[in-house]
């Protein structure tokens, strides 16, 4: 004993990628901690980002950048198909994709098809900035196997959003050639999916093969990126695929000032430059893609 | 003793940001380290990201992804001049945006002005990708204070490039009133100055307080950002001023595809989007931006 002042515990949460590379964030106190039959889920107060849910120790929303992620997933999508009554989100089940998608008035009916339990109930608790949302009239979440949900469903759908986590564990086969040849199924006939697709800078073979994937499956095919300021290296990607609408030949600028969001990172500008891809990138994907 | 076979050191180097958040990177030995009178210098063999170079304990470049950085620092001015014939780089003693502009057959000097010889020698020596251009008979290398430099110099350029650390420690005068105002009239009557403009997602009053500077003294003025792999956050930024050329309406996407320079992030189509402000950035410097 001596007659200091009383010291916090130096806690940090560390996330290792490829054991070559890591990102560590202050934590406070660990707020929750669960196992489900499919991953642990864990909830921690950081110093610096606030809240942050981390699924098998990998960081999947922090409070201070999860908008970036989730404005990027929905907005894109969503102001190039300009009618979208009807929007089904496959994964995302701390709410955060749908949160934005209930921004657009137009939208009538949103699913959110998680596989764990777990993973909405710890959000609905200690994420309430992202999972609030889920309670909303137009949302109706289920509890079940999105690659079995598509597989099944009669229902229709404008757009499809795949908020996955990284291809290992239970979000794999959501980058499998039978899951999108259903989801094509379950989208109307002037329909977009849009999916979580790494990052191209670590993960090219992922992208590519995703790519590949969609590319025989959809007429219309692109690639746009953004800044994740809490997942490894800081630039990430999704897919847009589509059986009709072209992400920027079909965008209307003007709808976005229009619609009057009040959004943090989309803007009409940041949705025509999303799909400038750094030239490594673009020699990597250029093949698969089409119609922009 | 035991028979079991002998194990590597988990050696790992970290760069704490704020307190609040880490990067770190595996590191299979260290290769040099020293102490000049402005910092501690290190170079070490990353496991995933090759050499890195640490000023400080701040990582200034990875053989893995230096290019990017490097490429829109010296590419984005070097192309909307149109016919930079002479180059002031500031800081940089790493050698990589010298690399770059000597790309343009064009330029035909560039003088690079490193206040601290520990940098330049250390990188000759442990990191030849940056470094051996200095040794191409258009460079000059000059030890001395930048911002002394451009007080006392009597040359003219044509770009200026300040390729310079945080605005702490020996590069702090680099973010100054006095320091741009001597850039100003080192520049010829087209002259473009380009400078490192941290992170908007951390650093909004500095990245705001350089650009309230540059906005008194030069009528063109914007930001454009890039992501940085190895940088705190991902999304970093350049300030572009100029005494005429706009960033986006003098630049010429053809003159890219016709220069054939072989890079592996700058494109035409990078260089208009990374005008595009993720809307938080924009609502922050708007007012400082004009005529791009």
């Amino acid at each position: 004993m001596t007659d200091q002042e009383p010291r916090d515990l130096d806690l940090w949460v560390q996330e290792t990628f490829r054991d070559i590379y890591a990102t560590r964030f202050r934590v406070k106190r660990v707020l929750y901690s669960g196992q489900s039959p499919y991953q642990r889920v864990d909830v921690v107060e950081t110093a610096g980002h606030g809240r942050m849910l981390l699924n098998d120790g990998l960081v999947m929303v922090s409070e201070r950048d999860e908008h970036v992620y989730h404005e990027m997933i929905a907005h894109v999508p969503l102001f190039v198909h300009g009618r979208p009554r009807r929007v089904l989100v496959i994964g995302g089940g701390d709410g955060g994709t749908v949160r934005e998608v209930l921004r657009h008035p137009v939208v009538e009916h949103v699913r959110l098809v998680e596989i764990d339990q777990l993973v909405v109930d710890a959000c609905r608790e200690f994420l309430p900035a992202t999972a609030a949302c889920l309670a909303d009239p137009r949302v109706k979440v289920t509890i079940a196997d999105g690659v079995r949900f598509v597989a099944e469903t009669e229902e229709r759908y404008d757009v499809v959003l795949v908020d996955s986590t990284d291809p290992i564990g239970p979000a794999a086969p959501l980058f499998g050639r039978e899951f999108y040849g259903n989801v094509r199924d379950v989208l109307t006939d002037q329909g977009i999916v849009v999916s979580q697709a790494e990052n191209p800078f670590y993960e090219q073979a992922a992208q590519r093969s995703l790519l590949a994937t969609l590319q025989d499956l959809f007429p219309v095919l692109g690639v746009y990126n953004y800044h994740n300021l809490t997942y490894p290296g800081g630039l990430w990607s999704f897919s847009f695929a589509s059986k009709g609408p072209r992400p920027l030949a079909d965008f209307s600028p003007h709808l976005v000032g229009a619609a009057e969001l009040d959004l943090k990172y989309y803007n009409a500008a940041v949705h025509g430059a999303a799909f400038a891809l750094p030239e490594f990138q673009r020699r990597e994907v250029a093949e698969y893609l089409t119609m922009l």
